[in-house]
């Protein structure tokens, strides 16, 4: 039998029109009917077979102030890097930024490659930009990020359990007012650990004062300012912060000490990722430590699992964090 | 060199009480000077090298009321030992009974076995039971329970997402007043359900109604006589109601029914776990799917993963489920 479009279309059911996009990657067929198009396009050798040999590792910058060149996402590549390889895959880096004027095309190509699967640096990204990525013709695995309805496997950071615990340990050193240092731009993972800093204050019994909400942009340079810009307004301060990433705390820390206030003799920090830096300021600083590298590791393991053998059923995976007991809190019961 | 208790005390630093004690599984000694001291007897010929054939599901049973033999977890444990055998493990199945005279001993006769891992099915576990795993030689994979301070790799199934996303649902059909069928026993995925419930209602600004929650017995005869009870009292119903499970939710469909009400005409209803009755009852039931097989085998593919490289990073795993739309809910905009 000769095959062509025609027979296709007769093999499938589908019209000639609806094939020809399906072959030709055009948008506007469902999703499951180009898979089923491909497939016997595949199977009778009008396509070649598909074999994927390249995992895409996509970073999605929406505003690119959260996902920048830090030590945190470049441990997490290293992971991803580092699995793909031992398992025999090439790691390709693909940037798509919101604010590039192909964005869209760029977008869509990679959506309609059939030929790689994508882990999908998704940080930053909102429910609505995740829409495009469900019509993605090759496997997806999402890191860094999960929406209540979201129909992919994901990989994340554990938050709320880990900031929960951060808290209640500053609870235990004798702390009652205990206040927040947000980020204000509000990602996912901010959202999961001000519910952790929630609840171990109700848990607690201890009131959660907006008072205490300190909200800063997430730089160093950004929250550094912020801070002094607040603390010149001398607002009643907490006697223990915990801040949404180290980043911040590390700014608001340099912000109170110039103003006159000890770290942690006055007011004690808690922050977020265990950055490198964490450990050479001054006082060190008492953080939770995320696994970078085995969040990169994991989500590639998941990503072939599916590859190998997909039923269809999603998993999120959140990888626990370690408690760093560093200089920054100072125990009011001592 | 000859090896004995002397010389192993000797390479390891410990005493030769604390070597004896470690090489006889005793009690009260740490858990890394044990695993320090069997790896240095091991590597010296002292004790045979260690072997792991053999995953343990341990079934924990504190109520037995949860974990009966329901479809559900024969389900589950289908998954386990398809998923061992496909790697090459036998599966041994460890019921550890509360209630039972001898409890403890069964338990650390479990903890202080280093030749096998151990799937532990947590389902009816509180916070207070999972302390003596923390002992254990073997590595452990919890199984449906977690708590925020565990310390474990756990495999869970994800209740809050798809619960809120199941009263979206009703909320979507017209719904304001709707309720909950509440197992009276809490174990935690129950916990977690509830948080899901409450988080739709709010985020639609409807208001959590304690009228509108009824605490039913968690097995079928005893959902079904507790509701008939709570009937009897004639309260005022809520238009449709969100069940803690399928079990409570047949339960107390029957109940209504045998009261006079229609479901879904009066009274609409949603269960969890996609038991296979809910498909035969009448109406059949809407419900979310729990994908059991899939949960049993991720946690056994994540058990030899730790197994063959411990880096120490736990990961908390959520299976997803898929939302089963059947016949107990009507659509009050139709």
């Amino acid at each position: 039998m000769k095959i062509n479009i025609k027979t296709i279309s007769e093999l499938t059911g589908f019209s000639q029109a609806t094939v020809s996009n399906a072959l030709n990657n055009k948008r506007g067929v469902n999703k499951e009917t180009a898979e089923r198009i491909l497939a016997v396009a595949r199977e009778h050798g009008y396509l070649p077979e598909l074999k994927i040999d390249n995992i895409k590792l996509v970073i999605y910058k929406k505003q690119g102030v959260v996902v920048s060149d830090t030590p945190f996402f470049s441990a997490l590549i290293e992971g991803v890097e580092a699995e793909s390889r031992s398992a025999g895959y090439e790691t390709t880096i693909c940037n798509l930024n919101q604010k590039d004027p192909n964005f869209e095309a760029v977008r869509d190509q990679l959506l309609s490659d059939p030929n790689c699967a994508i882990l999908l640096l998704a940080t930053e990204m909102q429910e609505e930009d995740m829409k495009p990525f469900e019509n993605a013709l090759a496997p997806i695995v999402v890191l860094d990020s999960w929406f209540e309805e979201m129909t992919f496997d994901a990989v994340l950071i554990s938050n709320t359990d880990s900031v929960c615990n951060a808290v209640k340990y500053l609870i235990n050193k004798g702390h009652k007012r205990i206040g927040y240092l947000r980020g204000n731009i509000r990602i996912k993972n901010f959202f999961y650990r001000d519910m952790g800093y929630q609840r171990a204050l109700s848990g607690a019994g201890l009131p959660v004062e907006q008072k205490y909400t300190f909200s800063l942009t997430p730089t160093m340079e950004g929250a550094y300012e912020d801070m002094k810009n607040l603390l010149r307004q001398q607002p009643e301060l907490p006697t223990a912060f915990f801040a949404d990433n180290d980043i911040i705390a590390l700014g608001a820390m340099r912000a109170l000490q110039e103003c006159g206030y000890k770290v942690p003799g006055d007011v004690s920090v808690i922050g977020f990722d265990d950055l490198p830096f964490g450990m050479i300021s001054y006082p060190a600083l008492t953080t939770i430590r995320v696994h970078k590298q085995e969040m990169g590791r994991t989500a590639v393991r998941r990503l072939i699992e599916i590859m190998k053998n997909n039923t269809g059923v999603k998993t999120k995976v959140q990888v626990c964090n370690t408690f760093v007991e560093r200089d920054s809190v100072r125990d009011l019961n001592a």
